[in-house]
Formats: C-alpha cells, sequence, structure tokens
C-alpha cells in the first residue's frame, strides 16, 4: 500500500509498504478514506520529536472503514465507518479509568509516532474498541476528520481547561488551525468576548469570520497593552496559549485577570519564565494538557446538530497520491492560506 | 404616585399611594422607568400566595432610576440607571455568603409580596448595593427588564440545575414566559436537541422561532412515547418542568434518561408522586429552586453581546396608566399570545 | 463445586453445581476465597427481583484468585489475587465511557442476578480487566470484602451524592449495614455533625462506635421534630435515605435544610410522596443512583492507608459448607446483631 | 492604647496611639483579646511590602470585643465576642460578589498593610459586616486565632486549590506555619499519604505528630527522587508549595503527578522556572492564590466539632506588653521551636 513515510529530520518520502496485520486481539485494521496532516508532523520532521524514529509512517487523524478486526473486538465489524482518536486508549488502566486517555499506559498518542500512522492506505489500530467512534449515519466524513485530534484539542486543553463559560472574556493568543479550533468551540459556551491574537492578517482575517469579537496583530509588541485596553484594564478571564514559545506565554501571564485561567495548548520545546512574584496573589490557574479525546461524543453531537461547523477548518484537497504536495501546502500556510487540508485515500 | 394594588382575591385597582420614603440606611428609593407583570402576580390574585396581602402594591420586575439612596449605600447614587432584581439580598447573612440570595434571612423575595413592589411611579429596594445591578451605557432598557426574573429563572433554576451541556438531549415541559426563558439560556450551553412541550400551538411555534429543535404538542397524552421515539429509546439528559402540576413532573419522570436530571421549575401547589420504585436506580438527580439572580452580572454581559435576544420576549407595550389592561392582555394569553408585556411608569 | 441457588420464593439450597467455564474471551473464572450476603440476596428470596430466576447461584461480592483467564484477559493472570466488584462493566459502551458502569449495556449488577454470582468455589467474571481489581501486597482480604458493594454503595449514593463536606451536617436515615457504610465512608469528609436514625437500640449504639455525633430512636414518630430542635431548626445539609419506604423518604424531605442534599440509596418497591408544593422553593437536590463502584480504587487506598476501617463491619464468620446458617443469622440480624457476615469459600 | 508599630525595615516599637475610631457606616472598633505575629509581618520588617509604610501598626489576626459599631452595621453590636479575617470584604463588589474576597476593590489584606493593624488594644475593622464572624458559645477564643489567617490559607490556597480527596497523595513542601495548616487541613479529605518535606528536622517531628505519613529532609538535595521512590514513580496528587522560592517550586515540578495539582501557597520575591518543555503533556494545574477566607464558616465548625485541633500550632505566649519579646521568639523560630506565638492584648 501507499504510505507517507518519516525517513529523518527533513526527509520524507511516500514509499510502498506492506498492508498491516492484527498483532493484538483488541487491534483492528482501518482502511482509511480521509486523512489530514498536522503541525505535529512539522514538528516530527525537523526532528524534534525523538519518539518517532526514521521508518515511521506519519498521522495520526482521519475516517475510514474497519477492514478486519481482532477476536477481542466487540464494538466494530468489517465494514463499519469509523472515526480514528489520535489517541489509542485501553479503557483499562488507571489513567483511561480516569478518562486520561492521553496518559494510556499501553496507548496515548502512539499513532504516527511509536507504531505506524494514517497517511497510508490501512493503519492498525490497537485497543480498538475504546480508539474508534462510529460515524453516524448521514454525516459528512470529510469535516469528521477535524474530530480525531483539533477540535478535541481546542475543546479540551484550550476551552474546557480555561472554563470559558457565558458572558466570559476569552483571548486566544495564536490564530493557527488549533487556535482556530479554540475559537470555534469556544462558542460552544457562550462567551462576550473572545479576542484573537497573532502576527498573520489573514488568519486574523479568518477568525473574525470563525467568530471572534476581536483581533489583535501583536506584530507591534504591544498586544498586551492593547488586550488590557480592550477589557477596562480588568484583562481576560480565560487566556488560552496555541503557539508554544516563551514570549506568547508571556502574553498570557500579562492579561490574565485575577481569578482567571491560562490554558497551555501549545507544545513547548524550552522552559518559560512563570512571574509568581506577580501572580502568587493573583488567584489564576495554569492548565496543560495533552488532548484525552474524551470530548469526541460530545463533538459528534454536536456536529450532527450543526451547533459548530467543523468544515470551515479545511482549506485544501489533495489525493494521498498528491500527499508530498500536501505537505508542502500545509507546511507554507502563510503564503498559501491553508488552515487543514484533507488527503483523500 | 400611582400603583397597582392588590386588594383580595380576584381584586385589584390601579389607586394612588404617597411614594415611598428610605427606612433603612441601606434602602434606595427607584423611579421606576419601566416593570412587567409576571406569572406570579396572577397566582396571587387568585389568592395562592398568603404572604402577600390586601393593600400590597405588585410587581417584582423593573428598570429605573435611583432616586435616593440611604447613608449606607455606596455602590449607587441618584441619577443611577439600575436594574432591578426580583430578590432582595442583604450580602451577609449565611445563605448570601453561599450565594443563595433566594433565602436571604432579610431578603428573597419581598418584592410585590410581603413588601411593595415594583409597579408603580417608585419603589423602596431594601439593601440596595446588593440588590440592584448598575446598567452598562448604552443598554437597551426594555431588554433589561428581562433581566430582573425571567431569565435568571429560566437559566438558574432550569439550565444551570438542569447542567444543560454542549451535545446534550434537553426537553422543556411548558413553553410560557418561564419555559421560553429556559429555552433562550439553554442555548448558551448548545445543547444538540431542545424539545419543546406544551399544549398550545401558538406557543410551540414561537419556541421553533426561539430555537427549539423539536417540538410535541401534549394534547394527545402521548408526549412521553413521542419524545422517547425522538430520542431513540434512550430519554433526555436534562428534563426542564415549567409548569407546576402533577402531570408535567409525571411526564418529566417518564422521559429522563439514566444519568439525568430533572430540573423543577414550575411553583407546585400539591405533591406530586416520585416514582422511586423505577427510578431509585436509574441515576437521576432532581433539583428544585428559587431564583437567587446570581446570574444577573452575566445576563447582563450575553445581552450587551448578543448573545442572547432578551427582547423577543416582549409582545406587548402599556403605559402605567393602563395597567389594568395589561393585566387583562396578559392573563388572557392564549387568546393575545402574550409573552411578557412591558409597562412604561 | 458447592454453590447456594436460589429456588423461587423463600427457597434457596446448598447444591453441587459444574464448575463455570469461560464463555467469552473477556471473561476469567475466579475462585472464591471468601464472599458474602447482602440484604439484596434477601429481597431476591422474598421474590422481589424478577430479573433473578430459579437456579440462580446468589452472591455478588467476594474475593478470590483468578483461575483461568480468557485470551482477551490483559490485566490479569491465573493466581492474580482479586476483588470482584458488585457491578460488572465493560469499559466501552456509551455509560461505561462516562463513568456510569451501573448501566453498563452488557453489564451493570448482574452477578447472582442474570448470571451466576459468588456464593460458591468459583465464579465466572464477565469483562474481567474492567471487573476485577488486583487486591495490593500484604492487605486483609477479609476486610476487602467490604469493597465489592457495601462500601462503594454507601459512599456513591450516600456521602458523595449527598455532597458531603467538612463542616456540614448528615442525616442517615437507617443504621443496617449500608447506612453504617455511609456512615464510615461520610468521615472522609469531615462533616460537623453525623446524625443517625434507626428504630433499632443497638444498631444506634454500633452507630455511635462508628462515629456518628447523635442519635434519633424513631420509634416515637417524632424523628423531624427531634432533628429539626438538634440542628437548630435548619435542618441537615444532607439527608441520606438508607431503608427504602415512604416514611423514611418523607423523613427526609422533612429535615433538609434549604440548598440541602436528599440522597437516596434504600431500595424502593413502591412510589413516594414528593412534597413539591413545599420544597419548589427550597433549592434541594434530589438524588438516586444504582452503585457504579467507580470508587473502589479510592477506597483500596483509604483501606491500605488506614484511613477507615472496613473490618468493623464484620460481625459473624462462615465456611461456605454453613451457608444456610449464614443466611438465618445474616436474615435474624435484629436478635443476633449481625451486620455483614464472611463466608469463607 | 499600646501599638506595635513598623517603623521602617528593621525597625518596629511599641507605642502609644491613640483609640481608633469610625469613619465609616459600615466600620466597627473591636477591642483586641488576642492577637498573634505571621510570617508576613517578618516580610514587612524586611521592608519587602511597599504598600506597608512606616507608622502602620502590624498585625492582621486576631479575636475581641465589638466596642462600636457604626450605623451601618447590622450583624454586630457591642460586646458582641468576634473573630477578625485577615481579609476585609464589602460584600457588594465584583471580587466579593464572586466570592473572592481577598480582591475586594475596597479591601482585601488591608489591616496591618495599607491600614492599621490587630496588634494593639483596638482595631478599627471596615465592612465590618461582612469582615468578622460571631465566636459561638463556648469556643476556646485562643483556638480561633488560628481561624484569622492561617487555617483558611492552607486550606484554601493548599488543600482546596490543590484537589486533595479521599485516598489521594500529597506533598507539602514548608513545614513552617503555614505548611502545618494545610496538613491539619488536608485531613479533611481523607488523603492517603501526606509526605512533609522541610530542611528543619524538629518541625519534621512536629509533622509527623500532626499527621504527616511520611516526612523528607531535603537537606540532602534529593528530595524530588527521594518522593518519587515513595510513590513508586508515580508522583504526588497534590504538591503544596508553601516556601516562596524557585527551588521549593522547582521541586513541585519535579514530582507532580500526570492530571495532578501544584498548589501555591508561598509568597514569591523572584519569577520561577516553569518547565513547560516537559509539563505541556502532562495535564497538570498550577494554581496561586492569595487566601479570601471564605472558608472562616466551615472551620468554626470543624474546630467546634472536634474535626481539627486547631490549638495545637500554638506554642508560646505573651502579653501585649512583652510583644518585642515575642516577635523575637517567632523571629528565632529554628532556634527556640516556635510555630504561632499568642500576644493577649
Amino acid at each position: 500500500m501507499k504510505a507517507l513515510v518519516y525517513l529523518g529530520p527533513a526527509k520524507k518520502a511516500l514509499e510502498d509498504r506492506p498492508k498491516p496485520e492484527i498483532t493484538a486481539p483488541s487491534d483492528a485494521i482501518v482502511k482509511i478514506t480521509r486523512t489530514t496532516i498536522c503541525g505535529t508532523d512539522l514538528h516530527i520532521l525537523k526532528g524534534d520529536v525523538p519518539s518517532c524514529q526514521p521508518g515511521r509512517i506519519l498521522g495520526h487523524e482521519g475516517v475510514g472503514i474497519v477492514d478486519t478486526a481482532g477476536p477481542a473486538v466487540t464494538a466494530f465489524k468489517p465494514g463499519d465507518r469509523v472515526l480514528i482518536s489520535c489517541i489509542s486508549s485501553c479503557g483499562k488502566c488507571v489513567y483511561c479509568r480516569k478518562l486520561m486517555y492521553s496518559h494510556c499506559t499501553t496507548g496515548g498518542w502512539i499513532l504516527g509516532n511509536s507504531i505506524d500512522g494514517t497517511q497510508a492506505e490501512f493503519v492498525r489500530i490497537p485497543h480498538a474498541d475504546t480508539s474508534l467512534y462510529r460515524i453516524p449515519e448521514g454525516a459528512d466524513e470529510e469535516a469528521l476528520v477535524m474530530l480525531s485530534d483539533i477540535l478535541p484539542t481546542g475543546l479540551e486543553c484550550g476551552v474546557l481547561n480555561g472554563k470559558v463559560e457565558p458572558g466570559s472574556t476569552v483571548a486566544i493568543v495564536g490564530a493557527g488551525p488549533i487556535g482556530l479550533a479554540a475559537l470555534l468551540t469556544a462558542q460552544f459556551y457562550a462567551p462576550a468576548e473572545i479576542i484573537m491574537v497573532d502576527l498573520d492578517a489573514n488568519r486574523l482575517e479568518v477568525a473574525k469570520r470563525f467568530g471572534a469579537t476581536g483581533v489583535v496583530n501583536s506584530a507591534d509588541g504591544k498586544a498586551a497593552g492593547t488586550i488590557m485596553k480592550m477589557t477596562g484594564d480588568r484583562g481576560v478571564d480565560t487566556a488560552i496559549e496555541a503557539v508554544g514559545i516563551p514570549a506568547t506565554f508571556k502574553l498570557c501571564e500579562d492579561i490574565v485577570a485575577p481569578g482567571g485561567t491560562i490554558a497551555n495548548v501549545g507544545v513547548h520545546g524550552t522552559k518559560v519564565d512563570l512571574h509568581l512574584e506577580r501572580l502568587w496573589s493573583h488567584n489564576v490557574t495554569i492548565t496543560t494538557r495533552l488532548v484525552d479525546t474524551v470530548s469526541i461524543p460530545m463533538l459528534l453531537k454536536t456536529v450532527g446538530s450543526r451547533r459548530i461547523d467543523a468544515k470551515q477548518l479545511i482549506t485544501h484537497r489533495f489525493k494521498l497520491g498528491q500527499i508530498l504536495e500536501a505537505y508542502d501546502t500545509f507546511g507554507r500556510a502563510a503564503d498559501t492560506k491553508a488552515l487543514k487540508v484533507i488527503i483523500e485515500a
């Protein structure tokens, strides 16, 4: 089968690989119909993710059709249309029993990382019963690709951890796909203000279209002051960090109101400064989270009932044979205005 | 001053009464600019509320302008435009310190009940600092009359107690003004389905316009079966009782899913049957609540940011001199299609 | 093997039955070392539980040793010492994914009910990975029998649903084994007062020894008045109903304070009156729950760290060959002062 | 009257000062019967608290008797015995209405800071109705001095923010008075393990006596490794930082388990490193808080019901005339083994 293979820093190829096989009774093989590329895949290609070794098929998002199911799989059978969670969960370990699937002792984020992933014609899904979700009748499968990772990440790590609530004031720092996913899902909770911060004017335009009530271009280095002014010097109830560098975390510290929350979503490569000399008495909460994808069932219902239009995030479409071109488009997002690219397998 | 006075069961009159005066240092006198009539006022007129004695000026909702403020009032001064909470709260007692203002030991629902109310040119507001809310610059004051009682009641007693959440399934039994207030505020939380139940076809039409995803006319006595069918025999996550009779509470018991909640909003005159022989093992929660109006600050923000259009609830407008006509219109809602009537003082 | 078999209303016998076998890949066969008898077993013997048919081996509590494990079982192997949950859970269905194991679509309370149970030398446990718990090194296995059902029930249905918290006032109506389990686990949360209500003076003595701060013998029909006096006419924050009849539920309604919770634990055979004509404005919460046993991991830790002495509940010990005598002793608790009886297999 | 006055860095004196007078209608004058010294007073004397200017009477803890009450005070009258909160709250502002009294716009921590405090014969308490608490009949007033600041701080900033729960594993870094207050109040929630960390062997001995299940002397620089070993390499569910320097915050980062919480209590003078390059995916929560003292009513009940022995924290007693000696004893705690010192006025 065709598969996009990581070959070491800055190297990747579309290769021919053997179709995966069931290796544990709870595995399923899924024939991929649609997958996508994640910012994390670009991180891997930079060599930033040591757990992902050369030879690995990339990808941890997608929808497809069950091809084969191991003997212990009871919830799915061949032919079932399924959504793949980016997080594999056994449903049995101490973390899974607390709904913290991200830390499953035999799962977590392994797809396209420590085991082969979804940017291929077929993928092996461990713990299939608790890592796949049935696609409802009549659903738009393309939209559901957004539920593998990006929407649960924006929602769980940003919106839920950030305790967004009706009437509250939210700032989202970073208007990339993840920040926009937070923007879309924040609207489940009717905040009064959602201020979007980025350096890219195009993405801020998209943010306005997606429901931001205010946008701040941080290119002038004055974003903190601008936001304090926008909030009557009170700051924001929720600051969602969706970039992953010290400067954006610092901005969140500068704008969070007393009693507020900084919900970190960004993947950080270095430590940041935490200004406890000021914040120790500010009654703030800071959270971190690798997505658990526990919100997939809820997201399936909100997509089904049109409370959210997941498809807005999709800007480009490719065939699996064109996946190198898809990577190029996604990798040059500032030029191509790409948000999420769909790859049909 | 002109005032609508309760004169005993079925009797009321627009009378001339002396302007109220400050009696405690924390009182304020508010000049009413707009008030409204509540279903509870009709209950009083039926003689159902013994705490309300003949001679009482009715009304517990409204907006106005501070006329005089007692020496202990620090948050307001004459000329301030204010929203009046239907619940007076001292901010000091054991209940107020738990944000359960409804049970304030020297407040609670007293306006237009045990003390004179808002259907008059002026009203005395006890505990003014904690019972009035400043009206934001540029707000539509007419819309804010809906924040004195009806929207906080739908939200707190129905939506918040009912734990409405994104993707959930909600049924609201009763599409009167309170049920519709629950319908509007439920949408703060992006439920997948909101099924509205009533006997009145007009009100069900209004409900559809206000965002109901399904409506059930219970006139055929088969509402429970219909709703079970609509929910794939699973029942609803939240059943909001907004009528106040045994039959509608029974309907909520019949349709609540395992793990779900019945949030009672209705004012009941008799006991109801609780079918614990069936429900003991269903992991359900039943809540009751007299509104605390703790949500008024949040509602002010959601109205200000247009997350909710409170004004939709207003169907008729009168002058204070026409208040008897307003009562007639509101009392014959089935004919007049009245929801909330505004009375300008 | 020897097994206690239900033979229809009022009939049971110790019979010789074939050893159970694995029927699904996720099954395990457990050799029972200790089991016990539950009040529910007595209900079955009265013919009150239609799902339990004659021929059924009773019992849903116990500890033992894994004898055989099906091919899909990954968490346990033969020889592992295990605690059996009274609730079987698949870990995969919509209810299990919400930690509401009691309503597992292929599990729930089935042991000793719709499938053969634990009052035998061996038992087949479906969904073994998610229905068994490893016994920690050095644990007192006898004490752990209390974790199969009675302590999780008191804790989850009574204490957690009842929101017991430091400084709060709790009444527990019914000082049988379940009420006493609620009493023991309520102390995890340091309430200021725990008032125990029963008709049996001996059980009230036990309650005092187990930590009740006050006891009320309800034989005089004046329990409500007595409790109101004990609480300065304020009532209790949490009323735990651990009997299951209309009179005891009524008592809970009479004594719950505004803002308080009635947590129903009792198994009810008939409907009860819910006095909404009084309670609609009291801001109360009423909960029902079939135990989910989600608290077993937490209970294992609190038993291990001696925060709770589970063994206090055990009053009598028998061999499996004497189980009819054990039933007799447990069934005549008023005379024998039995709480929980241990049966060694 | 006699009063302990701050005279600039490292300078203080017992001076004669005029008795304070009512300046606002909601003030009360309280005759102090007992007060104490806080670590924060030592910070002020180091010149670390710019808001506290020379000439200020220090002290923010104590119990006493109402001497005079302003005309707007309704909850207290002269002769009432009262507990003074270290936090003054108006009960009216946006923060007070959210129970975040620490940030009251006209209160917060002002006593012995921006207005004169309690280390004197009399003190003026602003917002008396919502900043004083009635002392129950028969209470041990000396023990209640611990409820002004230290116990609410340990409980709110450490235990409640840290989400301590039955069966959980807790580490408290710093066994000074505040860390010990966290230790005492953590036991309200029956954690399985409470590991206390300090450099002072005497304080670790005290911690054992107060209920620590394990102690770690961090003098060898290996505390993190030791705690990881003690927890089976899993780390702790709750790490309470009760020192306020980068090294102790770092220790908390090193030992917090995935899904766990770092509750900061310490007052920090410099920024700390937050290792997001590791923690971004660990699903941790970090909280900061200036005590709100919202837990005083609950603490009054737990002290009254002997769920906690607050008096254990008191090691020395002085008269107001000896307060300089009291400061000396408290300031040389390593030598004197002082925890809290009581000063009788």
